[in-house]
């Protein structure tokens, strides 16, 4: 295909000149020929090009974003976007809400009483250049292109193309107009691609991608075979963020953070990643990170008393252990299966109209590796919902094996 | 694909419970990953079972029924059904329309005045076992499948695909309701398939399909790199046709007619094939054919007249002779452009709304391999539309090569 008849497609397919008849089949057929990273990186940028791109030169210096391929108890946002503002990067963050079982940093600091995730435009950009970092809701606008066909890829079979999923994830980065993209590429259980080989092409297209778009890139590939750190939920995520923003998180996390955030400020402060490093720890050890967190929720309006003090964030109704029924190791966890137990419990919207439960989710205190002892605590079930308990204490026993 | 799924999805796209997006994914999908003879033969099973089967059990002895996968002046039909007819073979033919720039036998019948194509079911039964043979339209509800499945292939580049074009032709002949089977395949510039490979595999799948469904099959492979005979044009063909009933029709028509004829006597009468060549034969030498010919044209209400004397068929308003601009030997015809040029001078519709003139055409005096000299006549252009008739000249001469 030339370039024009790329962009032909895209934009006839958005606009409605092609029918989706003619689109499934044109996906399908790409599904099954490929399509060459150059391409691909023209069709992304079609696809940025039907909606609109946010104008952020007003913004003072590099702008860096990062990118998750999502994953079961992801919270690093919530952690890196304060330790980069900290250490002087800019981060101008437009996040998504949760998607089947994983979780949305939108949603997130919703849990966050009065915290306000669509700022006008205007503001986004003055709080940007005054603190640092703002976190919103995508704008509606962003590549139309890319939700009329996903959409109608998760009804024709035409998910699982590497160059489609490449192609969407970027054209929505690309079209929130930051100059430098971190993209974290999750593998294991509890990620879309399953193989370590699946993520490192993934990962390399991505980053191609960006950089045939005039972008800075860096990725990093994630295991995700086991949860990111203890918690699953909206506010007991924000909990663990704070916790881990004070030096006092789980070390999956804290080490991941670190290294999203100082890939980050390596792509824009014109320093090497060893110094990139070190600034993210003092910047956590001082308590600027943290400070800069409570700046981010206080500009955004958000109770900082909760921050202050997380214990005075709302408890679930319905608190429950999971107790281990034998002597072993845990040999295997589903991740999946525990995104999907804690969506049930009120953390996340299995169906559209599913409303979320801040407080509901799951504290994991046994991971993979771990010993466990017969009445060990495997992990606290938090939920608003009586009737959902004992099923989801079931389920989680079976999402694990103990051999 | 199990059985189940094949047949779930031909019933379900018919009943119009699976959507064109997700039709058009699958016969793209199919294009790419192929489907083996046996799922090929069911799948079309399915398609066929979606409409009405004629039930021909009311007519004694095996049913004969041959396809042309179509060619420019293909009028075999009109030929070999009498022929085999008077030889005591049973043909219920139902027969199409011109499609594009190839003709159709119902098209060509019907520039016979007063011959009806449209027989009840009783009366087209007691006519094949009173005469030995009836032509008529095809029904409305063959296989209905076929025509939805039809319509989208050809807006979704997924026609050319020969397991979707073996099973579109034989749903409709297995849908005919016949015994037995005669496939002529055509390739070369005049035909669907271009090379000799692809007609010999379409074959072979075709009477694969038939055989698993409980057809007696045979095929023939024929060159349509020329156009077959010399006349193109709905009355200039049923001309022509009357001819070589006669046995005086061009050799190479001739030929194939007694082939394709002997061959649906082979399959239906207990005798070898040479000993049907002969019965075949004979029945031109004695005159029987050319009676049957006229038998079928009374009991279908046919003006026999033009049948006794051809020279009664309303002539053409203009009628233009293309000489020869130079010596040389024709090394080459475009035999799809020829069949373009009749359609424009009237013979067939190009266009949905274009009306058929039976008396336009073109009769071909030089084929490949003729030496001409200049002034020599290459062909006579027959119309009733004087606005076409000089671009005509030019486009024939334009469509073959003289060296």
């Amino acid at each position: 295909m030339s370039n024009d008849e790329i962009k032909f497609v895209i934009n006839g397919y958005t606009q409605g000149a092609i029918p989706d008849y003619q689109m499934s089949a044109f996906l399908m057929a790409l599904c099954f020929t490929g399509i060459d990273d150059c391409r691909t990186s023209y069709m992304t940028k079609c696809m940025v090009e039907t909606g609109d791109v946010p104008d952020l030169s007003d913004i003072s210096g590099i702008v860096a974003d990062k990118h998750s391929t999502g994953g079961v108890g992801d919270k690093t946002t919530l952690v890196v976007v304060p330790i980069v503002a900290a250490c002087g990067g800019k981060v101008a963050k437009m996040s998504g809400r949760g998607l089947g079982y994983t979780g949305g940093t939108i949603d997130k600091l919703e849990s966050i009483e009065g915290f306000n995730t669509s700022l006008g435009f205007e503001k986004f950009i003055e709080q940007v250049n005054v603190v640092g970092a703002a976190i919103v809701a995508q704008m509606q606008n962003l590549a139309p292109a890319d939700k009329k066909i996903y959409a109608l890829r998760d009804v024709t079979g035409t998910v699982d193309c590497l160059p489609l999923i490449a192609s969407s994830i970027m054209s929505k980065k690309l079209a929130s107009g930051a100059d430098a993209i971190v993209l974290d590429v999750k593998y294991g259980s509890g990620a879309f691609m399953k193989t370590l080989k699946q993520a490192q092409q993934l990962a390399d297209l991505m980053v191609s991608i960006g950089e045939n778009n005039g972008k800075k890139m860096k990725a990093l590939i994630t295991d995700m075979s086991v949860p990111l750190g203890e918690a699953i939920g909206n506010s007991l995520e924000v909990i663990e963020a704070v916790k881990t923003l004070k030096g006092l998180g789980p070390k999956d996390l804290s080490d991941l953070c670190i290294e999203i955030a100082a890939s980050m400020l390596e792509l824009s402060l014109d320093i090497s990643y060893a110094e990139c490093v070190k600034l993210c720890e003092n910047s956590i050890s001082s308590g600027s990170a943290f400070n800069k967190f409570s700046d981010i929720v206080k500009a955004q309006g958000g109770n900082i008393s909760c921050i202050d003090d997380i214990g005075l964030f709302k408890k679930a109704d319905y608190i429950k252990k999971v107790k281990s029924p034998k002597s072993g190791e845990i040999s295997l966890m589903n991740t999946e299966k525990v995104g999907e137990i804690s969506c049930r419990l009120g953390a996340g919207c299995l169906e559209l109209d599913d409303k979320i439960d801040h407080s509901a989710g799951i504290i994991i205190k046994k991971k993979t590796g771990d010993l466990v002892k017969p009445d060990d605590t495997l992990a606290i079930l938090h939920t608003n919902n009586k009737e959902v308990l004992k099923d989801a204490e079931a389920e989680y026993l079976d999402s694990i094996s103990i051999q």
